[in-house]
């Protein structure tokens, strides 16, 4: 089965004028068949390699398949040292198929190692990680594509060391790499030390990683099914080839999305009701915060800022956090739902307080059906309150829904960055931040940023408290 | 020593127009100390009881704590079963304080029980919790205040259920109740059931609760210093109460959001470089939220809805998925960045690539030297780029620092609803909601609700892909 989007609660009919009509959607017809038909010629090419990802050859997966099965034999801890998409399309897929304290459930019923992912460079994180992992019985998995992130290559550094001097020269089974084939530092020390080594093609990004090896080698060794999540991108990039706002879901989302970044509706709430779907709101938020948020076009022309902040909530739990602010608040949001059709298990919930009609009301119906009640009358007081929202549904959480997700925002970005007529690939942005990090350490060839930062004005201390 | 806010970056001097001259918050002074003067004129009153909660009984404290050595004594695991800030508040203070590991250490490391939290009524969740303790080893600690909050009462029904089939008599050792004092049902329950009982005041919502027992059970159980954070809390109190913006660091905060908000920044991101501190984050986003996204003033007139979408972020790490967007987007954002001073340990980059001098310059640093670099080069760089920031800066996470925090930003708001005119303590926004919950589950009274929605417009199949 498909995934299904019902965007009713985006339009005239539902939200008056905060939504929009079939005409309104209509009057970028043009555009967003001419964006479609951009983003479609150009697979593969470019930064838009990862299109061609769901139909890899299957040779590499099974090579994928064969490592991953050797490397869950032989270590209890597998972690992924990496920053960004790196980090979280594993972590998003991890937390959707397995279990939800996957890390404390006895060896024989995990049947896969232990799993982190090392996202940040905070001390005490790294500290702890030692507190409870046996490194002579952790596998790294070093995933960067240039090897110069410094944040993935430090953690490198650290965990080197320590290898050695626990093992001795036996540290090379312990370090896999997962970056660019043909440039770059890593691959360079991979091939000398002698690493395993799997890679990321030129034409992937970060953002756009998790169906390479980025996101499939940790999959694989958690015992994830990687075929049946390619396989649901595969699915799901057939049906957003389609010239056909009505039958494409990416396309019409991507629409939706602009259209609403017109209306002046700066905010994307990703809104998951179900633990497991968690942290693809995480990845969602990168790849959409990264790819739309620009303030050049494709020709590097300046242009006025554009791209929605992403917000991450969780349903039920967030209707007692954001809320009141969604439906109270101003119209500045568009809410997306994660909907779940069936758990994987159930909870009954029991007979008691007989005297309290209050909580009595509840008993006999199960914790599933109280979530989607839930579910439902948020959105509907939502869209009472005439705040824009649409909900994909998919059956249940499994590999092959998963990965028709994870294709559908893909593609849905692809297409709104075409929409919004800017380069969705790039990340200029983060460069200055880099480049003073890089001053700051005295690295060579910094020494202009390194004098700009010295003469920088200086704070006012009147203006500290 | 004080936290210390540092506010440069939202001045013109530094920003250009997109930030402050000195004459324009001066021109909101008046408002600001009438703002100030009629918070602290109701402290006590009405929904502000949670001032008064730094300055607590000595016997409360001393009961708590007493208490929780007890349950700490007699469990190996203290699962909090609320929704709302009955979780995120105990939740964002265990991981600032604990180990970031702590569950996964060994017993006699730990010293205290596994703490767990559950705030969702996701079945996937519940189960795989009761996959990972034993109840018969666990203290359930029940939160809410009326005892009519849908999910937590759920758990609890299933609980109990549970813990009678293990326990018989017995369970009513395992459950503790915090809740209303004077009325709501959960106080009812727990008096016939004779369970051990905590007393929210009347006058603490939710959302600030975390200094009452609500926080400092969970809190103390765990080992934490409740005592501390309290006197941190009074300390922020006293600093807080000057009529005075140079000096009062919630006044000028709430002036800077108030006045941001009304240059159309309608996005409020909170962005910790400090893991410990992720889910401050968290707690933050329910307080700004809830408290603010109002569309009524306090005399329950209509307005233009109002309040900022709180955004959370984690540095290092969201440098690698949302600063290109704050660096390039849209200037709709005021970013707070919570800096530590040092941290609890450190670990050392070792030597390495000598060959590869993008990683080798990191070679003989410490990662808190590459976070702390990280984020003076990320603030620069959106500093550069004229987007908004300040910095709000603890020398150490500990307890004290973190009473003053949270009480900080509990004052910042308060200080905030003000200044937008509107009530803080309400949330009517999600009565909508939970009626038509109510509704579906055919809870006597809301047949009228029930009507509604089964005459409510149907989803045009049309929009539905």
């Amino acid at each position: 089965m498909s995934i299904t989007i019902n965007y009713n609660n985006m339009m005239a009919h539902k939200i008056g004028d905060k939504g929009f009509t079939w005409e309104q959607i209509v009057a970028t017809k043009k555009q967003a068949i001419q964006a479609l038909k951009t983003v479609q010629a150009n697979r593969g090419l470019g930064m838009q390699g990862w299109m061609q990802l769901p139909h890899a050859d299957k040779a590499e997966i099974s090579k994928i398949k064969k490592t991953a099965k050797q490397i869950a034999k032989s270590c209890d801890y597998f972690v992924v040292l990496g920053i960004g998409g790196s980090a979280l399309g594993p972590t998003a897929v991890f937390t959707a198929i397995k279990h939800l304290y996957f890390n404390q459930l006895p060896k024989k019923v995990r049947k896969a190692p232990q799993f982190y992912v090392i996202d940040n460079v905070d001390p005490e994180r790294m500290n702890a990680l030692f507190d409870i992992i046996d490194i002579k019985k952790t596998i790294f998995n070093v995933v960067t594509k240039s090897g110069a992130t410094s944040e993935t290559m430090a953690q490198y550094l650290i965990v080197l060391d320590m290898l050695k001097k626990e093992l001795g020269d036996g540290y090379k089974d312990h370090i896999v790499c997962t970056t660019s084939q043909n440039r770059g530092n890593l691959i360079k020390i991979a091939k000398e030390e002698g690493f395993e080594t799997f890679y990321i093609p030129d034409g992937v990004g970060g953002r756009f990683s998790e169906l390479c090896p980025v996101g499939l080698l940790p999959a694989a060794v958690e015992g994830i099914d990687i075929s049946a999540m390619l396989k649901g991108a595969a699915h799901m990039d057939r049906i957003c080839k389609k010239a056909d706002l009505k039958s494409n879901p990416a396309l019409i989302t991507a629409v939706l999305q602009y259209l609403s970044m017109k209306q002046g509706k700066n905010i994307s709430v990703m809104m998951p009701y179900a633990d497991s779907l968690k942290y693809i709101a995480d990845w969602y938020a990168q790849l959409w915060a990264e790819s739309l948020g620009k303030n050049k076009d494709k020709e590097g022309r300046e242009i006025d800022p554009v791209g929605q902040t992403p917000v991450k909530a969780l349903g039920v739990t967030d209707q007692h956090s954001q809320v009141q602010l969604y439906a109270n608040g101003p119209f500045d949001k568009v809410v997306t739902f994660l909907e779940v059709g069936s758990f994987r298990g159930d909870t009954d919930i029991p007979q008691g307080c007989p005297d309290v009609p209050d909580v009595n009301f509840l008993c006999g119906n199960t914790l599933s059906t109280l979530l989607t009640n839930e579910l439902f009358a948020t959105r509907y007081a939502l869209t009472k309150a005439k705040m824009a929202n649409y909900t994909i549904k998919m059956d249940v959480v499994d590999e092959y829904h998963l990965g028709q997700l994870l294709y559908l925002f893909e593609m849905q970005t692809a297409y709104a960055g075409e929409l919004l007529g800017i380069d969705t690939y790039n990340q200029p942005g983060v460069e200055e931040g880099k480049n003073a990090t890089y001053a700051l350490f005295g690295k060579k060839g910094y020494e202009a940023k390194a004098e700009e930062l010295n003469n920088a004005p200086q704070d006012n201390q009147e203006y500290i408290i």
